[in-house]
């Protein structure tokens, strides 16, 4: 089948033929009302991956880290990232890079759903989630201890 | 210098410390107003370079092609896209996915500007222009002859 050149978006944030998928293929409680939809995919010689990520409000993402890069821009509403120590507030087309093995997580606001782009490389390792020592060092910092969801 | 994990939006579609850009370096008339700004640059092992280019009102990009893709999103305004034969029209959040040495030009409307975000692999080809001989083939096409502006 010939490739379409354009993909209309067909509502707001939802894309001719892009499915709408769950966030991770697992389940858990370490991510909380999110979804995903892989605007374009690796296979197309870019490179890397543009997905479009959308978290309802007062969700969250997975507490993660991983060797590839992360850079993401808002595009829907507002919310906060933690990358590394820093707690970043987010609105419209704010801009975010996450480091190599950056410790980071996205909130939505409760108000409000946080949706974003993200691009990665097409080859990436897997995520890593913080083991227990990991975790205490993370919180010994109060203000990243409040803002984490595990 | 610790690389900056948040760049705020600083006004409507500019970037804390990320340069407006000419869009391209030679002058020519086979563009028309148009900036560039790289958010991502091909440095970061992200596999490749998330830049912004806004067209002005009446403007219009370089009528090209080349052997690397770009994958693009609307995220300003309105206009339309050759690529190819086909011309599509572009609204918010339309995704356009250009193959690999397929002709294709981006015009914004005479009322609006048209900015959008365009994925490219970090390690690409130069464009190529049309020859006079592609142009005639192009213009046999009579709503791709009235599209084009070089």
């Amino acid at each position: 089948m010939k490739r379409k050149t354009h993909i209309r978006q067909t509502e707001p944030f939802r894309w001719e033929n892009v499915p709408l998928l769950a966030y991770k293929e697992e389940d858990g409680t370490h991510f909380k009302s999110v979804t995903r939809q892989v605007l374009f995919g690796g296979g197309e010689q870019a490179g890397a991956e543009l997905r479009y990520f959308e978290i309802a409000p007062g969700g969250h993402s997975t507490l993660e880290r991983h060797g590839h890069v992360h850079c993401v821009m808002v595009v829907r509403g507002r919310g906060r990232a933690l990358v590394g120590r820093e707690i970043h507030e987010l609105g419209q087309h704010s801009l975010v890079y996450i480091p190599p093995l950056t410790w980071h997580q996205f909130r939505a606001t409760d108000e409000e759903a946080l949706g974003f782009l993200c691009l990665v490389r097409r080859d990436r390792d897997r995520p890593q989630r913080p083991t227990a020592g990991e975790l205490a060092s993370l919180r010994a910092d109060a203000s990243v201890g409040a803002f984490i969801r595990v």
